[in-house]
C-alpha cells in the first residue's frame, strides 16, 4: 500500500494546504487525476470543497473529482489513479462513507497499489476505527469501524498543552482513556505540521516535530523522524 | 423535574468538586443517599471513584451508593431518593448506561421530581443526545441518544480559544457544525466553573461568567445569569 496521512491541512497563519503540497506532490507523482472524498465538509458545500482542493492540486498538475458528483460513488473509487479524502468531521465523514460503502471500497482499492492521501479526518478513517478523532459526535455513523489500512490509530492535530486555566482532559489524558479501552492498538498523536508515509512496505514519519506514540501499560514516549516506526505496523 | 447540570467537577487549582458543593448541598437538600453512576470512569475503578465522590457529599451529610455495585442498577436507580452521574468519558458512560438500561431507568425516576446531579459527561447524557460532547469516541455505545431530561443540548467545559499557534477547530466551530446538522436543537455552551439549575419549572444559570447560546441561522450570544432562559425549554 501507498498512504500519505497527513496531521492537518493547514498550519496557523500558512494558506489552505500549503504545507504538505511538496510532499502530496512527490507522494503523488505520475499521477494525472485524483479521486477527492468531500463528506467531512459540514458548514459548506461539497462543490465548494471540491473547488478548494482542486485549485490547490491543480498546481501540482493533478485534476480532481469529487465522488459526491459521481452516480457511484463505489465504482469512481475503484477506478480512481489515486483516493484523496479531506479533513472536516470525523463522524459526517465516517456516515455518509459508510451509507456509500467508500470504506470497503477504499480499502479494495488501495490494497492494489492506488495511492491514498488524507488530513486530518482524512487521516482518521484510514486507520481501523475513528476512535482516535478529536471531532464533536455531531451525527451518529453506522459503526465507529473504518478503513483499516494501516493496523494503528492516529490521533492528528495532536497537541500538548490545553488554553491556560482550563480544567478540560489534556489530549494526553483523552488518548490515555483509549488505551485503556483498548489496550491491543498503538496511537500515533501527530503533531500539526507533520505526516506519515508508508510506501514500498516503510512508515516514515515527515515533519520537523516528533511523533507521540501510546499504548497500554507503557510510558508515552517521543519517536523523531528517521526512527524505525515498524513497530507500528 | 428537578436538575443541576454543571459544567466541570473542578476548576484549575482547586480541590475535586470544591467549587460547586455548595450548590449540590442547596439542591440536594433534605436528600441523605444519592445513587451515584460511576461510568464516565475509564483510567481509575468504579470503586476509586465512589470514593471519591462520597469522600465529599459526605461534607453535606449525604451518603454515596454506587449502581456498579447493585445487583439491579435499574432497580437501584428506581429507589433512589436522587441521582448523580459524574463526568469522565462520555462514550464510555453512554454504552454502560445503555447496557443496563439506565438511560430509560433515569428518565422515569427524575420525571416523578427525584433531584438529578449531573457534572460534564453527567450533565452531557441528561440532554436528548450525546452529540455536544468534547470527549474522544473510545468505545461505541449502541446509540448516540441519552436521557433528554431537557430538549437542548449542553457543551460542558466550553472554552473561547485554542492555545496559540493550534489550528485545529475552536469549541465554537465544532459547535457550529452540530447545529448545521441538527437545525432544531439550542447548544448551550456552559464556561467552566458555572451550572444550569432547572426547578418549579425555571431554568436559571449559575456561575460567574455568561454562557454562549448556538442555534442554526442565529447569530452565537452570551447570556447572564438572571436571564430568562424559557426559550430554551
Amino acid at each position: 500500500m501507498n498512504l500519505l496521512l497527513i496531521s492537518n491541512s493547514t498550519c496557523a497563519g500558512e494558506p489552505y494546504l500549503r504545507y504538505p503540497l511538496p510532499a502530496i506532490g512527490e507522494f503523488l507523482s505520475g499521477i494525472r487525476r485524483a479521486v477527492f472524498v468531500p463528506y467531512a465538509a459540514v458548514t459548506f458545500s461539497f462543490d465548494e470543497y471540491e473547488r478548494r482542493v482542486a485549485e490547490r492540486f491543480a498546481e501540482l498538475g493533478i485534476e480532481i473529482f469529487s465522488v459526491h458528483r459521481a452516480a457511484d460513488p463505489a465504482q469512481a473509487v475503484a477506478e480512481a489513479e489515486a483516493v484523496v479524502v479531506g479533513g472536516g468531521n470525523t463522524f459526517a465523514l465516517a456516515k455518509k462513507m459508510q451509507e456509500q460503502g467508500l470504506m470497503a471500497a477504499i480499502l479494495r482499492k488501495i490494497e492494489t497499489g492506488t495511492p491514498y492521501v488524507g488530513w486530518s479526518a482524512g487521516s482518521n478513517v484510514c486507520c481501523p476505527t475513528i476512535c482516535t478523532t478529536n471531532d464533536m459526535p455531531i451525527v451518529q455513523p453506522e459503526s465507529f469501524a473504518a478503513i483499516g489500512a494501516v493496523p494503528f490509530q492516529i490521533n492528528p492535530h495532536y497537541l500538548d498543552a490545553n488554553p491556560e486555566g482550563h480544567a478540560g482532559e489534556t489530549r494526553e489524558q483523552r488518548i490515555l482513556e483509549y488505551v485503556e479501552a483498548n489496550p491491543d492498538r498503538y496511537v500515533a498523536g501527530l503533531r500539526e505540521g507533520c505526516m506519515l508515509r508508508y510506501a514500498d512496505g516503510r512508515l516514515s514519519l515527515i515533519g520537523s516535530r516528533p511523533m507521540r506514540i501510546f499504548r497500554k501499560g507503557v510510558e508515552p514516549r517521543e519517536v523523531n523522524p528517521g526512527d524505525d516506526l515498524s513497530f507500528l505496523l
